[in-house]
């Protein structure tokens, strides 16, 4: 049963549209019409729901990655959810995990590691910009992940992580290879690095650092996801997709 | 500081050789000599260990998917470690999901699948071979994760799961379209299948079935991984590499 | 030196818009103004010539392809020019060859096949639809191949390709397995016949048809390209691009 | 009918095994036995021969790719078929065109290469190493390409190409952007040069060089062919293949 507060995915039925909307927030606008988001709250998970124009739309609740797609304002970073679990993957993070993240943008990729560290772990994210902590502030909380992330304005190149000692460290900022002195100073031995870069140059600059420093097992990674269309009698891939975010890179504190 | 019982990733020095050991299992066998496993108790995390024809390691804590790459043994199934995440993403699976999978097989996908649910949710793994049963509880055992999975040898496709109540089920089987009548009893409303599927024949039957039974939000995908050599000033990818394990099917219940 | 009837490609000087006009086919109309054609006869390869507005562009001798990708009108057909020669590569058709096509659609492939048989093969093309042989004759006058071309309007899966007897055969048609009785007919022991298929069904159709009529070294690839945008310092690939066109099948007769 | 000094593609009945012979050489060893290819002259194309291990053959004509991927000595190069053919194509080249090569290499590329221009183009190769002329000599007359190719030992970051005017140039070698000076001489205004890069650093200083000395059109190309298996019921992908050869880098001369 959806109540105030949830997320819920709307499907229009018969058709390939969707979007996410809050339970009880009111009215809700679709390019299908409004949505009464309020009439949600006490309705059962799969209940079909009629939008201002007529359109029918069946309501289930919203995945952590579905209120991310459809919700986050994503600021001018280029993680993709494919890339965001290759990352937890690469990290070893896990339920219980201490991470730490720097910049935290617009809190996408911080929501989805908080999501896997949960109930007993906790993410603490950086960044350098006030404008970046509201959003991720605001976004962070309409998920229900903010308990598990301690938030901190301080810019990491400069001044270093403070006192921890985590896990693992993500890095997805300007020049990374600046904080990776500082990472090596909060990571336990074993602990996994992982950077996102999106240009070759900035991938190899971060490649040198990390062998420069002493990290071991180091690994370059892209991960490209092809979508198919799931028309029976007419499989195919799709035609125009996204062909590349960025590199993920990974190594350990030896 | 390793302790008996754990697993120990240990990387050559300077070279790109790498092996998984547990710590305490008396004299392991490499291509670079014998590793005395019992020293390595009490060790810190990121000693060094030579081996008996003299190879030095860097001794670091393996992560689960270390001990799984390096230490399962895989039976004839295809799931990758990138499809892995990859399937705990489409499933919606996080930190106290309870989820079905069918079939077990070595317990490389439940192992996954239990160390993304932990430490409150479950893993229901069921299959009809009882040679893949054992091979699953030794693996799960191994890693320390048997306490998050229930085992039960049983054919799904003609006796169902039983009375169970799941967020997610994950079916990695010969004919999983004949599952899929069970799927629905068990499958809470808007909850996740997951079906994996190696051949495109097979991938079509899926799609077929789960259209067929009113599963909504169907999506097909794949997932490659494009690995990089990390040689500096000779970047480039991997000549050979892993060009197609199988396709990611994910629908929710209506 | 351009001359009446040649192919200027236009490159806008500083920036990434390019377009391709007809040299003396007077005003032509671009997003950047219009171009004079006529003044362009007469003039150097290489030379700078300046829009209605104002725009300078370089002016160069187009490419085959280039002509191809600019003008053509396409009807709704999915081969690109990545897949027209490696569709010339697998039939191993060189200058000299002698090659059946059907259908002729827009012309593009025949064009491409045209243009690698000359000065000696030629190509024999196929199509039911009088439109498409008339938008057919019109693109291969304009690129100056429809010397290399027979043309035909006929359905093959009818009434086959008459009296011929050639090194290869392509086929980019609706049903392409009804006309591989008649392919026999016309190929020479150990020509090749290539089919393009845009659907898994499609394809899979074709290799069946293509092994019960003992066809020979089959073979099945798609040709993926993956472009790079070219700032330097900020190397990368193309974040959206094209991400299937088709596969590619190809078979000897034995 | 098979003659003395053709090539013959003998295909394994029913099982995936292939091979290339050259009819009238004698015995040739293959892994199924011996093929006495001398009593394959007089035979008709498709006809079928015996092995000395009783393994059965059908013998069609090769295309020169066949001859290629199963002749050639292949010295440390790494252009493969599919990136010979869009080379071929980024550089315009067809029938009658006349192109430069550096290095000659093995003689692959520049057997592509004439396959292509014949019978009135030209292909001018050079390389600085006595070596690889005489590999590609050998090569180049075993599959009756010789005539349409000038071959030069000459060193051409020292000593330029000579008194050419070219339509397309094609630089497989080490330091290309130290020959893009002498290309500017001999290639025609809106002529193309097609550079094949290996590693990335080596691609971004290929693109440098091309944009300080003023080339227009610049494209960065990789080409992945995705093979398929083609068993019926059971179509994928294959499962291990080549994921990387090079960048295509092809420019206009302005």
């Amino acid at each position: 049963m959806f109540k105030k507060g949830d997320w819920a995915l709307l499907l229009e039925e018969g058709r390939a549209y969707k979007t996410v909307v809050r339970v009880g927030s009111g009215k809700a606008q679709t390019i299908r019409g409004f949505i009464d988001t309020d009439a949600l709250a006490g309705a059962p998970h799969g209940a079909v729901i009629t939008s201002s124009l007529g359109v029918k739309f069946k309501a289930l609740p919203a995945s952590i990655f579905d209120v991310i797609e459809h919700r986050f304002k994503l600021s001018a970073q280029a993680i993709y959810p494919k890339d965001a679990v290759h990352i937890v993957k690469a990290a070893g993070i896990g339920p219980g995990s201490v991470v730490a993240e720097a910049g935290t943008g617009s809190g996408f990729l911080t929501a989805v590691l908080a999501w896997y560290v949960k109930p007993w772990g906790v993410v603490y994210s950086f960044d350098n910009r006030t404008e970046h902590m509201k959003t991720a502030v605001r976004n962070l909380e309409a998920v229900g992940l903010l308990n598990y992330v301690e938030l901190q304005i301080r810019d990491v190149v400069k001044s270093g992580f403070g006192a921890l000692r985590v896990d693992a460290v993500v890095l997805d900022m300007g020049e990374p290879w600046k904080a990776l002195e500082h990472v090596y100073e909060i990571l336990r031995p074993g602990g996994s690095v992982v950077i996102f870069s999106t240009t070759v140059e900035h991938m190899a600059k971060s490649v040198e650092a990390l062998k420069k420093r002493g990290y071991v097992n180091i690994s370059i990674e892209e991960v490209l996801v092809r979508r198919w269309k799931s028309i029976l009698g007419e499989l195919r891939p799709e035609t125009f997709d996204v062909t590349h975010t960025g590199w993920i890179i990974s190594a350990r504190r030896g």
